[in-house]
């Protein structure tokens, strides 16, 4: 799919309207969420392209069907009735940290907050591509949520396709309910699904249909958006797996417009997470002075399973009172990642823009 | 309280960087979330001054002291045992609409969505004011959070003051239950004040002490913040009660940057609620043409009790196709809103800026 529109851009520094409209109805984690292993209800991120779709479970069904032996479709009840699976996934949107880049992608415009942790119960998928029974020549699975909008004139119902081996891993669920509760609305009642170690754009919510197809998916989602490229004309790589990411709990208080922090002299006790969809966490290193230097704080064992994030933790003691710049940084394959400026793509997606904390220790 | 700092306002149509921090922290209520009546949970708005406190709800009490016979100290599971009354309630931050101020104040840049609706449950305040017992002078009533932070420069703990005559309305409440479960961390558990009517800033949540006061209180956020001033040498009013407010559900299909929205040419039900913790609602107006002109919605009735919203609708029936400007307005007391410039003050308070919904309707 070719570029709609020629791409436009932000001027540093200062947002437009369409950002604040997006930026005002998209859910971001307020960072002392940090503390909380399992994400409170209401505080996970939420991105929502379109609106969030009316949707009523009574007459609701799931199909799955194209390349299979023999088309399935389900109720609710008949999602309820199986054996549900559980698993707690990190999930992170794939434009986390877009608008710390320059120029900077006109779209919902991130910091750091696009991310959280729940636990996520449903059916393995491969269970129901197993009923249904695949076909010769199955190559993906098409995923098609029941929300509908335009992007760049297109108009569409939001969709996305996995390849069939990456829909069936095992950890995949057609999810019927988060944190031991029944979707809400905003997260895809009454189904989604979950692709544990992706970013969000694969967690389709409000599912109505699953198609399995024998060409490559092109859909706008999938060919056009959530790709990286330097320039409308390239194809690009696709998206999928979340890069390492490490955030820090901000320390102290805050003042309430710059969220600057201040604590007072003394030992620290700095927190945070860490995690990735892709390569391991090596480990986890923090900065005092605007990332000059690094030191290594201790990583926690990943005691909420391979699929969400890990804690760690670093006793700080500051030796003066004064202003600092904390920072983090995660590290994977031996190799640290270097905060700096992130790397650029038409989509700002993939970044995960270095956190930098401004912090001022007082005597008092 | 006199202005600790000169005030500094934004640039007009371009938000700041310490502006985007707040939206992206900051949850607005996504407008299709006025289809309904009581909001989900996670999709109501939520402003945070400070960071989300974190509390142990085990050795956490709340006391009641100061102007009173005989201090009263309670736990969590002593205000479970008493017998709970409910409200619903329409909650709206007093900031809403101050992105569209100008010159515009530099704060959370709220343009219509920081508004929501929720069933409380609780102890009512009056009955725990009568266990204490009210002293000679006791005149009004402090409530104090587990939040702090700084603004302009004031460190403190949030704190706001009711009088007593309205402290002792029936229906103000030391709410522990919102929607049937315990109060989230970030709606103030374990336990908030919820007064019905009035705007967000008065609902202290996190609560720690309520203190009965024989002298006005005069803390930052009741004698600098939220009052009604064009010039940081005035005292200026304090705000209260929430001003009459209308909205509509944006109908048809988004896009996903502008928000503008699609129909398809043919009769489509309009819909919206209305509320006000004030005068009593008259009517609904609807217009088609940007405010020039404006016909009758028909307001159902209060069924949600007297402190939460109405719904009102109108069943609009294009006669071609082409763009509409949508926009609605709340009547009160025989007059009219009148949509355009608002009222600006210092603060950017009570400001409910119309709404302006483009609208295009498609032949096809």
């Amino acid at each position: 799919m070719k570029a709609p529109v020629a791409p436009t851009f932000g001027e540093p520094g200062r947002l437009t309207i369409e950002e604040l409209q997006l930026a005002t109805r998209n859910h971001g984690m307020p960072l002392e969420a940090l503390r909380y292993p399992i994400t409170p209800t209401g505080l996970h991120y939420l991105l929502t392209h379109y609106d969030v779709p009316a949707v009523d479970p009574e007459p609701w069904t799931l199909e799955i069907s194209g390349a299979v032996v023999e088309p399935v479709r389900l109720s609710l009840a008949d999602l309820r009735a199986r054996s549900l699976s559980r698993v707690t996934v990190t999930m992170e949107c794939a434009g986390n940290g877009r608008a710390f880049l320059d120029p900077r992608p006109l779209s919902q415009p991130w910091l750091h907050e696009a991310v959280g942790t729940a636990e996520w119960a449903g059916v393995p998928l491969s269970e129901l591509l197993d009923a249904a029974g695949m076909a010769a020549g199955a190559l993906e699975v098409v995923f098609r949520g029941l929300d509908r909008g335009l992007e760049n004139g297109v108009e569409q119902t939001y969709e996305r396709s996995l390849t069939v081996g990456e829909a069936r891993r095992p950890e995949v669920l057609i999810a019927i309910d988060m944190n031991g509760n029944p979707l809400l609305p905003q997260h895809g009642a009454p189904a989604r699904l979950v692709v544990p170690g992706w970013y969000g754009m694969a967690n389709v919510k409000w599912l109505s249909a699953i198609s399995v197809v024998r060409e490559p998916f092109t859909g706008y989602q999938q060919s056009w958006s959530y790709r990286l490229r330097q320039d409308p004309s390239e194809t690009g790589a696709p998206l999928s797996r979340i890069a390492a990411h490490a955030l820090m709990l901000p320390p102290g208080i805050p003042d309430f417009f710059t969220r600057d922090r201040v604590v007072a002299l003394g030992p620290h006790r700095l927190t945070g997470r860490v995690w990735s969809g892709d390569q391991p966490i090596d480990g986890v290193d923090v900065s005092f002075d605007d990332g000059d230097t690094w030191v290594e704080a201790t990583l926690d064992p990943a005691d909420l399973g391979p699929w969400a994030w890990r804690s760690w933790a670093f006793d700080w003691i500051p030796s003066r009172a004064g202003r600092y710049v904390l920072a983090c940084r995660a590290r994977v394959d031996q190799s640290a990642e270097t905060p700096g400026r992130p790397a650029w793509n038409l989509g700002g997606y993939a970044n995960p823009a270095p956190q930098r904390i401004v912090v001022t220790v007082t005597d008092g």
